[in-house]
């Protein structure tokens, strides 16, 4: 069983909704309208061992990084991040403490308020975090791409797994790139953009775009084609990749914690979009009628690739 | 350092609250102005080896009580439960799924309605609820107790800490009892009461009487007193204390994780919400000047009286 899996077999006892929920499980966030707002509201998890090593991530990185990945989540539905809930703990509290100094620290760079939740004793560091967020435009949904639709993403792809490979290798070079991996940069002002230009589906990359396409795809019933020449790859991110004998474009179309948007739209709002943004916004590919992602090299289809299970 | 110095600690560096947040950090729940409505929210977090142990508690009973006890904090305010996050997981996906049916049957129990969350691989089975409520009457906090205020606690106390007794002693009985660990049951309907009756100040006793009525009077800057003989234990709980050569008064103040709520109000109110409830609610003494809480037996404070600490 895996990941997937779990979350589909819970999300099948899930009882009837209440008013509030416009969205439930299954996208980025949840959404729910509040009096005269609509929020949205996600959550996920850092374990030590699973998600990083000790011997890699400092407590203040895994707390930094709790937070930058929710937030990323809400940026993912078009959001504003606003308030946190945070738990977790360490074998001592010193660890706890400095894991939780990430989390503020973290908190001012997104101005996000954190709420409260639990400090606890546990034998590998772990940290949770729930977040809410604000929004202000209809969110961004993975359901909502139609063939036809151009693909885009936001920034670069590979650097964080670029950056992963050094860190299991015990290098912590070349340094922006381990700091891609270990200080996500989540693009809440890009998908507030992207929702307000009303741009099709969306979603955040954290498990590798091959899978995260696929997410899309599922949702919305379509398929799409990604030419890998086309993936933005930094040059250091190439080098890197070569140093380690792995090939670029897998390594960016499969290593995951991007949290770049991936994001479909017609050309015209792939345009528009691109003009209002701050970084970069590359076509990776376009979306079909059906049958889900498809990779090309040269034209010619590229089998195996897939990203991230949490079981697997 | 205690779990209360990595609060403190992280506390002083929170930045100035948004419009929304009407209470933070430290109560049971932080409270949120949203449109037209209040709500609270908290976090609680379970993990395997500090909070149970895998071989006593199944993955069923971990994930029910990890929404019980939330669901206890949203009592505690005066809330309605409405909605939760849910992170966890632990070394395989089985065990995993067993954790979460625990969460839907807690969900389906009080009323709440899962919004996601996260499911990870971990080495000790893990899981963290955060959760949303709502208020219909305002907050009580933890600030409102007086000097001559009646101290109050609903059903009963220890038979938690009996039950848990037990279960490290490898017996799962009494069956009453071990239950009343396993499976907590929050005071939904008496916290909600005794906000629309306006008492003075409320918490749910997690971490053990003398603990918990110790926070009351920091956060009040008040004192009181509690007498020993007054307090609520049933005769099971006697007989597995005594079985245990425990002091069935010294286990009931310090045991923890009652999950009932200890209230402070003056004593018409306190007569007023006995006579609406459909569960015992007892008085264990009174609210002084300062001090800190003093525990009596025949008239003579007793020493020595403290609750639990995550980090002790």
């Amino acid at each position: 069983m895996n990941e997937l899996d779990v979350i589909q077999r819970i999300s099948q006892r899930l009882p009837g909704a209440p008013p509030e929920v416009i969205v439930g499980v299954g996208d980025d966030c949840a959404v729910l309208r509040l009096g005269d707002r609509d929020w949205v509201a996600a959550a996920d998890m850092l374990v030590s061992g699973h998600h990083f090593e000790d011997s890699w991530a400092t407590p203040e990185d895994v707390g930094y990084k709790a937070v930058a990945v929710n937030v990323s989540d809400v940026a993912a539905m078009g959001g504003t991040p606003r308030f946190i809930l945070v738990s977790g703990g360490a074998d001592n509290s010193e660890t706890t403490l400095r894991c939780m100094e990430g989390v503020m620290r973290a908190c001012a760079e997104f101005g996000v308020y954190p709420l409260g939740g639990d400090t606890t004793r546990a034998a590998a560091l772990t940290v949770d975090v729930a977040i809410l967020g604000e929004l202000t435009a209809p969110p961004v949904l993975r359901s909502g791409a139609s063939p036809g639709d151009i693909l885009a993403v936001t920034g670069e792809l590979g650097a964080s797994a670029a950056g992963l490979l050094a860190l299991q290798e015990g290098v912590r070079e070349p340094e922006r790139l381990v700091r891609k991996h270990l200080r996500p940069e989540p693009r809440v002002a890009a998908g507030r953009m992207a929702a307000r230009l009303g741009v099709g589906a969306m979603l955040d990359l954290s498990d590798g775009l091959a899978t995260d396409a696929g997410r899309i795809c599922e949702a919305s019933g379509v398929g799409c084609r990604i030419e890998l020449e086309k993936l933005p790859i930094a040059g250091d991110t190439r080098e890197a990749a070569a140093s380690f004998n792995r090939d670029a474009e897998e390594l960016a179309a499969t290593g995951g914690e991007d949290y770049e948007l991936l994001i479909c739209a017609p050309e015209e709002v792939i345009t528009a979009l691109r003009e209002s943004l701050d970084l970069p916004l590359t076509v990776i590919g376009e979306m079909t009628e059906s049958g889900g992602p498809v990779f090309l090299r040269n034209g010619q289809p590229v089998e195996g690739l897939s990203g991230w299970d949490h079981f697997s």
